[in-house]
């Protein structure tokens, strides 16, 4: 007859009334909001699975673990102080574009003080991108996915060379492909573009770092991590199949949308039926054929291809539910 | 008190109930969906016009027949196969963007086997941004148009030349008046403009073949043929006085997109009273205007002109039906 | 108990019947549309303010002015013969994009005939376009702001060039800084930027012009007039903390996009709560920051930043109001 106890995965009923809990309670609520946010960014709610990304992320280098931790808090504070309901808050669906908003910056612009500014503000313009696509999206019972991310960092890729104090020591965005051209995919391409195909959803391109990031998303759940595996074996296919360049293929680039998309239309947004695991294969598929599309786009205005074919592949997808009888939305 | 015979021109009430109709009957009407589809693109359902529109297709080459039906086929089976409701399917109406990726494709591709996969793949993802629209747009009461076929053949465009596979053989796409420069525009430009601004619908650019589809569509209904004639000169009369290039106005490069917001706006959306023709002419006259615009906006990244200023202009005259007292939707 | 008098700033109560008020009454109020019209760029309804817009805009050049008023009479005029409900037209709701599309064509195009045509063009599709957007935006409730003048404007930069006829004797559209580079602000640059960011709203680059357009918002609102000088200021500083070029900072590109913003969320659309002060001065450097992003997309293919910043920035603004319990909309 007891309540079940509050676990770390779930926020307490107490926590939703977080004014009235105690100020230990309320601080414990606040801090788990971090690892949240980071592990939302691949919609686990797990403060583990957060946990591990984090460390994946100081793994492939001490500035995009310090730089999500500045972003996902910097997000998910605005969104407090400006009334976001504590719900949305505590599950750390308020931190994920931050986070991302953090790690981009700071591998586009460099580790210097003024990245640091910039991420503050964009974080916070992000948190009020979020809120509003919220409010237009709902009605169509789509999320915001990391929608909001992408435009603060295309706008910023975009705008910042004309700003001499943003554009000082970024980073060179040259494709891998770019000194080392040719289509014909190796076996050193294809198995590290496999783990690749995960970290790159942080911007990732050390295999030992995808291969914590797929760890993190077992320890939330099993079909989560077996919808990644899988995805990105067919983000790499498609790549291969339609003729991309190996050494794209090889740093995981046609692989991280389809991630993205097979994790969301794989069961989390989707219900896992027959149709729904083909449904789901297909938006893979098509979020890595869209990749190239994208990337010659934004490449004319300096931008880059970031999340932009997952996001817009799965509201395509996810929109068309229910006009097909054959698939269903998950509960 | 007998019911009507079902006809070609509309499906029957059994035919809605497609799964317990006798297998011939099934059949038949699976039959009459690929010139339906093809009709469609002109907004027609009938049978026959899909006849003429495939015969005009081959006239103007085996391939665009061949990989319109392609075209046509995928994107109803994929749209049947999922679910969508049995009347859509029935009228076509989920066939005509399948249609214009087949030729499409086909032209900037070549006849090639692997434009054949890309084909069938881009009508898959054709048929579910049709579903994803359609969700969408049924709250402001508007049709997706040929806005799917635009995407995918937009994102195809730009794409296509990082994918080795893809990127072969491909058709010449510069326009006519890049071998012949200059705005006088001749008799000849003119009289064959008229007829190439209705074959350009279906990316044609031979007099006869224009006007086949403008028989096609008296077949119809002799409005909607009057409409696309109609349209067609104020398109072309659009880009003479603007100054357009002549050799592009004679090839019907002004005429495509006024004719379909022409007939759209001309009866078939929007009823057809004084005060609707002059809004529709108004239509026709500001899609062909925007078409130099999109023109210079794709070219910069390859990509083309499509029938975008139609589905732009006549969204947007649509939406504003409600607000205008003075223009009515058709019943 | 007599009912209050008409004044001159608010439509009376026998306008919204305006076919039923004698002719002299119905002239005057048609008259009224005009300055009405030109005052709502800056969400003013005061015919006042309209007339002090008009005078500054022909200090600033005679072809300003009377661009102005040829835009301004063609939108309303449209509106209305489309059947615009008379409270939208009366109010000048229908005319403030026409305004702009006069002020811009001029300035891009120069003073012809040809000009003459293209604006009432513009002006025409840009009311089809207002009413569009009103019908989408109204279940959002959102305002169109100055996207139809935004839209139009683009699509004729990008388009024009292709049009022997249009694209003759356009004015020189470098930013300033192409001829003086440099990132140090000067107090010469200070002080005209920031009454240029007033100007700007309207393209005009001279101070007095400028102090002209402030002295106009006042006498409508105080409380008005400080939201866009602070917002100037504003515009103006985070531009120069990124470090913008000063030349462009001096004059007023930074400026008018952050005093469209700062009056929009500054008391006019969101209620001007100490919170709310905070929200919208933050909107209004978020637009300066994202005019850079935007410049150098619309670069690529000929277009030009207009006040896009300012419209996207306060539609995300706006839109999310509901999800923050600390912001509320005006009344």
């Amino acid at each position: 007859m007891a309540p079940p106890p509050p676990s770390a995965d779930a926020p307490s009923a107490d926590a939703r009334g977080a004014g009235r809990a105690p100020a230990s309670q309320r601080a414990r609520e606040a801090l788990l909001t971090i690892p949240r946010g980071v592990a939302q960014v691949d919609f686990q709610p797990s403060v583990w699975t957060g946990l591990l990304f984090l460390i994946a992320l100081f793994v492939g280098g001490w500035q995009f673990g310090a730089f999500a931790l500045l972003g996902v808090v910097t997000a998910t504070a605005t969104a407090h102080l400006l009334g976001v309901t504590w719900d949305r808050v505590s599950m750390g669906l308020e931190g994920f574009n931050g986070t991302l908003i953090g790690v981009a910056f700071v591998l586009y612009l460099g580790a210097t003080w003024s990245t640091v500014a910039v991420v503050v503000g964009g974080a916070v313009a992000g948190s009020v991108l979020t809120a509003a696509l919220n409010a237009v999206l709902t009605p169509y019972n789509l999320p915001t996915f990391t929608a909001p991310f992408c435009v603060v960092a295309l706008v910023m890729a975009i705008g910042a060379p004309s700003y001499g104090r943003v554009w000082g020591d970024h980073a060179n965005t040259a494709p891998p492909s770019a000194a080392d051209p040719g289509t014909a995919m190796t076996w050193h391409d294809f198995w590290q573009g496999f783990f690749n195909g995960i970290g790159q959803v942080f911007f990732q391109d050390k295999w030992y770092v995808g291969l914590i990031f797929l760890i993190g998303l077992a320890v939330s759940s099993r079909v989560v991590a077996a919808a990644a595996a899988v995805s990105s074996l067919i983000g790499l296919l498609t790549g291969w199949w339609l003729g991309a360049q190996a050494a794209d293929l090889g740093a995981g680039l046609y692989g991280y949308n389809a991630v993205l998309t097979g994790i969301a239309l794989g069961g989390t947004f989707v219900a896992l039926s027959p149709a729904g695991a083909v449904y789901a294969a297909i938006g893979a598929a098509t979020a890595a054929g869209l990749t190239a599309g994208l990337t010659n786009l934004f490449n004319v205005v300096g931008g880059h291809t970031l999340t932009w074919p997952f996001v817009l592949v799965a509201w395509v997808f996810l929109a068309a539910v229910p006009i097909f009888s054959k698939i269903r939305r998950a509960a």
